[in-house]
């Protein structure tokens, strides 16, 4: 469990705002792993030696475990409990039910006993409204971080949607802050939507944001920092592709090292730049 | 494979446009059943032993089996494989995600080579755009169920807000409808927002409706099927609990048929009062 106050002395300390992003994909590991019994834990296991000092939470994308089946769930299990627990542990699952619904999935990420599995954050996504969000809250000390904002281009077709108050991602955000403070939730927006931070930072001042689109997707962390940091910095950036992708070779957990250094000490600078560190 | 025609087939030929929600909860099911090696799925394979000439499809709640990890994933693997052809496989799993992320989901619930699951059709959240669909739909002949009106009080944090093209659930129906035909894609309304199904019809005059929200969530068949039936019937309305829950003693699935009998009766006094059969 991580607490607010903890994930900003962590990011004082590694000074790096940096999520590493377990979008573990088998077609794209370095061939040499195929053949072990649990590649894609294998994978990530490299990965994480190699990062850890370097970035403050984790976040696997389920999707990339769930197309495997039972076998990609195992090995979601096995890298749940191989996650550095000074990091912030992120499922990016993006679930949204009923309330009755929703304590299931709750127990599926964040109850152990039931699921092998314990995170201490989860996305979820609005739609369905405050049954998507409370029975996760109802955990204590644990994460809830909304969809705000996405980095797609199709994250158009509804989030900017003019409605009665603001945009669509606006009224979300609105709504949201009245179910828990700046220590329970979080919301995610894309790091391709810079300007629109400026903005965000109106209705959500304190609040971390989880800005996935850094690297593959184009966003620039330079700008991202201009107009989403706050005071505490409120901001864990993820990057997945760029860093584990870095080489497909048997050098891959270095080269995502590399890739992971580079990024962290441009946080670095962004960080001295406003005086957090 | 279910298409449309063949729906319509199955419907009028089981004069029954029931589909059976299996949520199945380990708390919930008999005593007796608990002890067994795969209690989760020997319920199911009685529950569909028991109802399957009375209802048109079978939904599985994914988080139901998530829950209970690896474990209730292999359940919800085994309850897939059982399921009768001649029923529309639903996987009620609600995700939404961006292009890549979609893909993996899809491949996880549509390709049985990849994951062991190949489900006919899948709700999905509608927040991340188009891009939370388009995946599902490069898979010929499957269905995307696209979450509209939903049944809890909680709805109408969002889906209910004024925008520029009427209600956000009015503004879902009308892009979604760009997208693929009424062969397609289905919307997903509650059945306790039976007046909003003339409005719905309004844009969505051909499209199939799954409509949770009968039994224990309170909705009524008599005004669903008044406000909501159109002339290929259009509806696939789901019971889970009252249903699946009817006993919890040693009758469990006699009860479950008795109940799933009553409402396929009520059905087909629907189905006849508008000449459908």
């Amino acid at each position: 469990m991580i607490s607010r106050q903890q994930l900003i002395q962590q990011i004082k300390q590694k000074k790096s705002f940096l999520c590493v992003g377990l979008d573990t994909d088998i077609e794209k590991i370095p061939a040499f792993l195929r053949d072990h019994p649990n590649p894609i834990f294998e994978f990530n296991k490299r990965i994480i030696d190699a990062t850890r000092d370097l970035c403050i939470a984790y976040k696997p994308n389920a999707a990339f475990y769930e197309k495997h089946g039972v076998k990609g769930l195992q090995s979601l299990v096995d890298t749940y409990k191989y996650l550095p627990k000074d990091c912030l542990s992120i499922i990016d699952a993006k679930r949204g039910d009923l309330g009755n619904t929703s304590e299931m999935y709750a127990k599926a990420f964040f109850d152990e006993a039931s699921s092998g599995m314990s995170f201490d954050a989860i996305t979820l996504a609005p739609y369905m409204g405050r049954d998507s969000v409370d029975a996760y809250l109802a955990y204590p000390g644990k994460w809830a971080i909304i969809l705000a904002l996405t980095s797609s281009a199709s994250s158009k077709d509804f989030q900017y949607l003019h409605t009665d108050r603001g945009y669509l991602y606006e009224a979300v955000i609105q709504k949201a802050n009245t179910w828990a403070g700046a220590d329970r939730i979080m919301y995610v927006v894309g790091a391709t939507k810079s300007l629109e931070f400026v903005n965000i930072r109106k209705l959500a001042p304190d609040h971390f944001l989880l800005v996935p689109g850094i690297g593959a997707q184009g966003g620039s962390l330079e700008d991202v920092c201009r107009y989403g940091m706050n005071k505490d910095c409120g901001l864990i950036v993820n990057s997945s592709r760029a860093i584990i992708y870095a080489s497909n070779g048997e050098d891959f957990a270095e080269a995502a090292r590399a890739e992971a250094l580079k990024v962290q000490q441009q946080m670095q600078v962004e960080l001295e730049k406003v005086g957090i560190i």
